[in-house]
């Protein structure tokens, strides 16, 4: 899978100088990120698009190309694919659409590829997709992209990769992650997955600095191969999947030519292999920060500490309801925490009153943390005055010296909330809801992953 | 009711010049926002604050007022109180706290106070509270607010009011509203309510220029009260209650002096009487615009419509797991939508693809509102075109013409969906869960108001 993430160099078979070719924004692009390697622009003419060399036919490319990006006319593919195993190319990503999402005919052509790819030892991803994206790399094949839309990814790139079915749903991920503290790793969009599948790339994912695997699907074909690679891995894998009722497998179907799941049963399989499935889209982008940024939660016994007094209560419900503890403070950790500063309420949810230094703040912070009637803070700092900002600030580190994580909400508006996360880069999440998600699905990673150890110390 | 948001003259008793004093705050803040009314302080020097006369006691006012605020020491509210009677001020809002949330002294200090009170006529909110703020008449007594805070509210008044009981929240929701299209009209933090409740609150609010009525409850003392009152009322009312499990109930009395209410009760008890009850706290603000923007939904046959594929996947399984259908569209209505431009699929959901004008895209909007197999729309356009944003300019209008609403998601980073919404005044909602929850939300209530409305007439 490597040469798919990291080529040396790549051809992009229908690029061409017409004006509404798409191919060129893949060679246009990767000069503009300046990605390190030598690109081929294949099309009719032979002529040279814009960051490329061009040759007329795959068959003329000079010295070793590590991977072929296909964007020509559906019914050209066949032949394209042929021709990559003629010269030796074994890697390619077929984006062009239009095969067995729409019908017999796209089936046929289909099984023509399949054919050429099995005979010449060709691996590929697609087709319908958009291929890879490897940030730390600066390599990216997907089409359509303006340069200076993906600044922030290549100049950050972060810890965490998705597998995903959808253009628009990696746009929005990569957009939305641009005001977080983590970021992408590498992404990889698979179409119809007609050869490669989310199996294959997880399993590639676990060798590489990879911290969190996230996955949009939209289909799962071979679900019995996903569920036995994800029991060997250990590193988190958050699924959103689509198609949880029969309108929405409906909807896909027509999108990505995927065949309807059975939603209890992939859930049944998912808890068995410790794939923590996610509720909502959004999750996919605002949960891998407490994976990257916080101490796994080993326990269900969270304390509430705020400076806000009815967000108390407002959380109290929503982790009862998620299954988890508000945790039992002692009489002893009562007492430690009202030595330290005159407050409103020193029982679980801790209310902490406004008027706190920020000594207070992380020594209060600390009690809790290190007390073993707790496993995780759930911290909801108002942040009207600097100094609980840079309380704040500091959270993490105590996090780590205990291995306990904080799921940290600020009840402000959302401009308040990024500027703070951007700033000060401290991982604030953007609801009560979404803290709360974020410590379950960091418990339900640490339960899953409980079950594999055990499997294999069995084995 | 009306004197608490429309006083023409207000004493505060116990703002002074001390340097921690808080009652001055409030004098200040009216007279930042230019308050039109007479503005007196009570103090034991009798001294001017800054924005009000000053006097030593209420018993020495001059003229008529309409309304007291009492920020004084617990102990010395009883005599106030009596005070206020022997003036003839018939208004008091008590904003000082320690009284039946703390335990038994604080209960008899209560005890005292509405002896008084019943013994003078005087009607008052609190104790523990921040009292009202009437955006529409620059009106507000909150104590702690800092000149500049609230501009947005005073300069853009709203339509939508408030009860609230807790000042934290009042600010979150002042504070997110600031980048929606619709703000506050009124506000009441109504705290420990020993005299006027919610349901006071709620009536007022019926019979003035308030379109939405939002709760946030910690406690509700008499049930029988807000579900007769609310029978009453046509206008939606939207409650977030506090303790809906027994850890949440526990937090909120220790925060609001509240009893434990039964939550099953309650469900049922809001069902009856057409109150539609939030699940999430940043639903007080984020789903009022489909009532104020958007007419009433008076189905459940939704149509999904979007230019990126996956969101129609996505928002079907959202829809169906919320209770509302898909809607199925014939042959015919399939055909008018075909005729207006190439798209990707005709059928629900709708996906447009990527290429449409802003006409195509009005076009169809109006194909699938006019048709009687259609309740309402979901509108996932993706704005990365500025005609996109030029058509979803005009979906309300669309909407008011065919008297079916539409919520409208793009799924674009944040500050994309409130750049758009802020400059556009377009009623975009920031996730497609949220979208849903909107059309659901109106939908209950339509269903309410017709249960009311066969009430009304069978009496």
């Amino acid at each position: 899978m490597d040469k798919f993430f990291n080529p040396r160099s790549i051809v992009v078979v229908g690029a061409s100088n017409s004006p509404f070719n798409i191919g060129s924004t893949i060679t246009r692009f990767l000069e503009y990120i300046n990605f390190d390697g030598d690109i081929f622009a294949v099309n009719t003419k032979g002529e040279d698009v814009q960051g490329a060399r061009g040759f007329s036919s795959v068959l003329n490319l000079p010295g070793s190309v590590d991977l072929a990006v296909v964007l020509a006319p559906a019914r050209t593919v066949p032949d394209i694919i042929r021709d990559c195993g003629l010269r030796g190319i074994k890697n390619v990503v077929i984006e062009t659409a239009e095969f067995s999402e729409t019908g017999t005919d796209g089936v046929l052509l289909q099984d023509e590829i399949n054919r050429h790819a099995k005979e010449y030892g060709i691996r590929f991803l697609g087709p319908n997709c958009l291929g890879t994206l490897n940030a730390h790399e600066r390599f990216c094949c997907f089409f359509g992209l303006v340069p200076g839309m993906y600044d922030e990814v290549f100049d950050h790139p972060g810890t965490v990769s998705y597998v995903i079915q959808s253009g628009g749903v990696g746009a929005l991920i990569i957009d939305c992650l641009r005001r977080d503290v983590t970021n992408v790793n590498k992404m990889v969009s698979i179409g119809n997955k007609e050869d490669l599948d989310e199996s294959d790339v997880v399993e590639y994912f676990n060798g590489d600095s990879t911290e969190v695997i996230g996955m949009y699907l939209e289909n799962i074909k071979n679900g019995r191969k996903l569920i036995e690679t994800a029991k060997r891995i250990e590193k988190p894998i958050l699924l959103f999947k689509v198609g949880r009722t029969a309108e929405g497998s409906r909807a896909a179907i027509s999108h990505t030519a995927g065949m309807a799941n059975n939603d209890v049963i992939l859930d049944h399989a998912c808890r068995q292999a410790g794939i923590v499935r996610l509720k909502e889209i959004g999750e996919l982008y605002t949960l891998p920060k407490i994976f990257t940024h916080m101490p796994l939660l080993k326990g269900n016994r969270v304390v509430v500490f705020t400076n806000s007094g009815a967000f108390g209560g407002i959380t109290a419900d929503i982790l009862v309801e998620a299954g988890m503890q508000m945790a039992v403070l002692s009489p002893e950790t009562q007492e430690k925490i009202r030595k330290v500063g005159k407050l409103f309420n020193a029982s679980n949810p801790i209310d902490l009153g406004l008027t706190l230094s920020k000594q207070a703040f992380t020594d209060i912070f600390e009690i809790i943390l290190s007390s073993d009637e707790v496993d995780a803070l759930l911290a909801i700092p108002n942040v009207w005055q600097q100094v609980v900002i840079d309380a704040i600030a500091e959270f993490g580190a105590i996090c780590r010296t205990y291995d306990k994580p904080a799921a940290i909400y600020i009840p402000n508006a959302v401009e308040r909330i990024i500027s703070v996360r951007t700033e000060h880069r401290i991982p604030v999440f953007e609801s009560p809801e979404e803290a709360v998600r974020a410590l379950r699905v960091s418990y339900e990673h640490y339960l899953g992953l409980q079950k594999k150890t055990r499997t294999l110390i069995l084995v």
